[in-house]
């Protein structure tokens, strides 16, 4: 079968008439469906009700080292809290730092202290006249937001197969002492689903960066969220922590990760890891912010987890919601667009997302012919920095929240949507 | 009796050597007691425990408008917490934003906020030479922390009866536009337990400040901890908000409120409330920093503590075994000290110290004292910035912790140390 750009302009009209027709259809449904932000189903949500009865009023409310975790104090977070999260984030309890509900707001308070404060003596970034930041695109839209919050300028680097262009990283950092971080989520990517390689890893943690204060955020989101419960099937990720120490530049990254998709979204703990002088300075000044954070949640999770293998077990439920969810869309997009040359797609192991590349020029108008068709996708645009993809081509397709009948539906919408807008493309309507 | 300041040196001599005895024996007793810090008594906590038991497993998870609070989203809050914490606020629900599980961490996100971005259009303070703030005296240590960790200068307001000196504060908020804020415990005071007066909210919500960004930050904190169930024989604040908008100021204010000491300390709710510009501009900011905050804790609160009378209920019953320890307090201090000169003290009707005036230049000499002796209190100068009170004279009294034979044993050590350390002082030794 021909591709769509092998076909005439008379074939093409009449495509478009049909697709049309087949819109008009979905249209008529009145569907109301959303697959707009990685959002764990309420079937997910299910599988962690049980903790909410671990810390009931006949609890043991102490912590190991005798806590009564009911009161203040503790700012850095239980030792046992911090043990668990060590286990996320690959590193040792004593570099932990346990936070509140949620690794975005961490993140922000570091690029807010760092802005405010500088970092192990540097000159606050509030000081500059410019800073400036790598964003691998396609990315998270979120981090986004914070360096756009703070006025710093983002500067795209395209995710490879691997990782982002190293080459064009090392490039940037090199030369440009006003560049001071990178955006990474280095296991199963926001959106591609790439797993960076050690190579990648490794070139981050050695690079020349002519900023002292330059700083890799590691947010390992999807460290644990694999969709196989087979580690043949899983994506590993080298340590950042490792790579940097053994290439001297152990001050270089910030970890972080959170049970946002393991327990309850807004209801989870999350933590960050870094060396030990930063740490010292991170604890010192959120000595500052807070007396501490929620122990009582921190013991939820800790009781009701326990340690990786229970993590590893309660993410294997996760995995089988999530799979055919994954596998699904990946069909639909098969069977749809396949043979039509109407875009690519990724194929993750793990995360959260399918990253979707249309036509140049269709990402706008294929969301905004599902949205008219009661299809919520994520804003086309949204994974690059400024909402700007300066292709218009990349959609990201979330697919965990729909139950499965409604993620059928939703994707014969999209791929209706996709062919639609393709075929208006090539008929330069 | 004479006060120590009439006796002869030798009647002090022959004073100063019974003291040294009687401390020796509160030495040998080697006790561990502590009066440092603001912390509810495992009594209070236990008061909350059914909290604990309302989001379990077999709960709804649904907030009054359907959202499922496991999952992401909702900002600002499920509207039935901001309906609850607005009663504490004295303030409309839609003036209200649920944040995390302090309000510390709020206040400190406020300054942070200004100083990163400015407010309503403002310079961000990061950008000023100075900046300064109204500290009134003595006030609460962790204020002065988040002023001090800003760099911001300072300056030191006496405390009057009925609030801060406001012949002061108007005098300098009126011709220096460095002056950016003031810290205000407008209720029951941290440590003397002062209610601000009518006269004084309304001459803060109407004063002429040279800073167009001027912003008081209003911790209500013990909005709701009375000693008594009585309403004849509780303090009663008029609200700022009112006052501000009535004073043509509708943007000077930022209320905020958490429920630390009313469930649990690290795990409670917190909040603030402003102008509805203020507030749409912290929203738009905080949306940056987070998803959303904690909202199965905001149901847990709102399910508990229902409404204001629901919430009043359950101060009573702290009240019931906060009361006894104040008036132990009070009563060891009379008793004590009443006829020697050495001191004069607060005797509050709420909130959570008695705020201690030692003898100029003693109040170092009476904490070491303490500690030596196995009890811990507040640091002397904590109640001052910079930990510098330059008389050496205010000691914080924190007396909820301590179940009651623990306060009375800590108390006769206190008194003992305040009468020795007075002695000593007349000595000139």
């Amino acid at each position: 079968m021909p591709t769509y750009a092998d076909l005439s302009t008379g074939e093409l009209e009449e495509l478009r008439g049909q697709l049309e027709e087949e819109y008009a259809g979905f249209k008529a449904k009145e569907l109301k469906l959303n697959m707009a932000r990685g959002k764990p189903a309420a079937a997910q949500l299910d599988l962690s009700m049980p903790m909410l009865d671990i810390i009931a009023s006949d609890a043991d409310f102490k912590s190991e080292d005798g806590t009564d975790c009911r009161n203040y104090g503790v700012v850095d977070g239980l030792p046992e809290a911090k043990r668990f999260m060590a286990s996320m984030l690959d590193d040792e309890a004593e570099n932990v730092i346990i936070f509140g509900n949620a690794s975005l707001n961490i993140m922000y308070d570091a690029v807010a202290r760092c802005w405010m404060f500088g970092t192990l003596g540097s000159t606050p970034w509030c000081k500059l006249d410019t800073v400036k930041w790598i964003c691998p695109v396609p990315g998270y839209d979120r981090h986004f937001g914070v360096t756009e919050a703070f006025g710093i300028e983002m500067i795209n680097v395209p995710m490879l197969a691997d990782g982002p262009d190293m080459d064009e990283v090392e490039r940037l950092v090199a030369q440009d002492e006003s560049i001071k971080g990178i955006w990474c989520v280095p296991k199963y990517s926001n959106p591609g689903g790439v797993t960076y390689s050690d190579e990648v890893v490794t070139r981050l943690a050695e690079m020349e960066c002519a900023a002292e204060d330059f700083r890799i955020f590691w947010d390992n989101a999807y460290c644990v969220h694999h969709l196989h419960e087979d580690a043949a099937e899983q994506d590993h990720l080298m340590d950042i922590g490792d790579a940097c120490i053994e290439a001297g530049n152990a001050h270089r990254y910030f970890k972080f990760a959170s049970t946002s998709k393991v327990t309850f979204p807004g209801a989870g703990i999350s933590a960050m890891a870094a060396s030990p002088e930063n740490i010292a300075e991170i604890k010192a000044r959120m000595g500052v912010q807070t007396i501490g954070h929620d122990k009582l949640n921190q013991l939820r999770h800790v009781r009701f987890l326990h340690d990786a293998d229970g993590l590893a077990r309660h993410m294997a439920k996760h995995a089988a919601i999530v799979r055919p969810k994954f596998e699904l869309v990946c069909q639909k997009l098969e069977a749809g667009l396949g043979e039509t040359g109407c875009g690519t797609w990724s194929n993750p192991r793990g995360g959260y997302f399918v990253s979707f590349d249309a036509p140049e020029g269709t990402a706008k108008r294929i969301v905004g012919l599902a949205k008219e068709a009661g299809v919520v996708m994520t804003g086309a645009g949204a994974t690059y920095p400024y909402k700007n993809d300066p292709k218009d081509s990349n959609i990201r397709i979330a697919p965990t929240l729909p139950p499965l009948e409604e993620l059928e539906a939703a994707m014969d919408v999209f791929v209706c949507c996709v062919k639609l807008a393709s075929v208006e493309k090539l008929l330069g309507a």
